[in-house]
């Protein structure tokens, strides 16, 4: 391993320690480098909207973690300004979600992430955008 | 009140009965009309990101709840395409955030709404567009 | 006229003098204000896709323009970063057509504008939204 | 060649026919496949904007005609719903721009692209994601 990766890593970790909401939708981090995260959760019954399926947030928040946790991971804190989420699938209780974080575009002031979710038959149920503001700012 | 707007309350009703997100959530419904909804909730310790502030997916699951209660609601089964969310302010813990859910189209096949939430100063914390797919099928 | 508003129109219409293809498009400005801008252009034939009617980006581009008199008519050189467009109703050949940008948030290093798109009929035919990042720049 | 993408590439052929605005910009049709597009044009003088760079309506309809050429050429005809793009360098005179759209989902109402644009340097300009609706009419 790289060891721009190994510091990404840490920072994630440290990230995650505190994230509450990413704890309660069980996220397991996979895999992290320099700009990259790949994450994974399941469904549980209480992520259900209405219809019986999983609520739209659920994956939007899974996505916007692998966001946050790719676009952060050079220690150079960053904010989400515009995010954007189309569902292609729907996803049930119990289902395994993995989100994948690349970095399109890493620029001085912001950056471009594109996560797609797959889930456990690797179709893939939503595609993410993620535009980010970078503060400058150090997170650990 | 309105005949159809009495009626787009009880579909949210029902649909709100078994949105076990929703519920997690704490959202309150305050006021439902034909392709309309206002919902409301109050941000807790559990739903801060590793920033010490609300979760990205927090503000879009309320959003996105509004979205469902507004698209729905003329008891024609939608199920959302696209959706975006720009954050403008951040959101802590303690605060409380209303949704505010306005059609802009309401076509045969789609539909599309904006939502802006807000929180107890009034200010805008985010906001949301949703485009949807209308199935034809009914909810209640 | 308040003077910030007559030093925005200044502004935009230094912009405007070199802005060829907002000319090539036929914009007319009808109305600037700080963080706002109201322009309009009628489609030709020329403008028009393989369905015969206007093309996406004809509705896309004119809203473009609406922001960026919009966003920069502080003097602040502001930089599109995400925009997207959502299309409600077609376009004609003929079909007058106004922008309307309105801000929504004007911050420190980016900004958030809404501009929606009528045609002469008051017919709501496009929804835009943009964020852009503030360079610090001055354009006049 | 196989004979779906053969068939793909008449229809688009046949929407490019009349498709004056995609004439106007210069498009040339690379590489046509069943659900998949490739296309190129060069940056005019008559395309900048205000700051002297490309109008952001110019990458925006080179995509949007990639998605078009994409989405319909399984001779369904489609119309854009939503589309987004985000700017990640500038863009000037004399650029040669490509434009390569890739289907992501193939509904049966509906359907996702993503196009991203390069530059004769092969750098990433813009990044374009686009959802159709699928009508059930044909082209040819």
């Amino acid at each position: 391993m790289k060891e721009e990766d190994l510091f990404a890593k840490k920072v994630v970790e440290h990230m995650m320690e505190s994230d509450r909401f990413s704890q309660w939708l069980g996220i397991n981090i996979l895999e992290i480098a320099e700009g990259y995260a790949k994450i994974q959760m399941q469904v549980r019954d209480e992520m259900v909207n209405g219809f019986g399926i999983a609520h739209g947030g659920i994956a939007f928040s899974l996505a916007d973690s692998a966001f946050a946790f790719a676009c952060n991971n050079r220690n150079n804190l960053s904010v989400a300004l515009d995010t954007s989420i189309n569902f292609t699938k729907a996803v049930n209780t119990g289902d395994i979600l993995t989100a994948e974080a690349k970095e399109q575009h890493n620029g001085r002031s912001t950056g471009l992430y594109l996560i797609t979710i797959t889930n456990q038959r690797n179709e893939t149920v939503a595609h993410f955008k993620g535009t980010c503001f970078r503060t400058g700012k150090t997170l650990v």
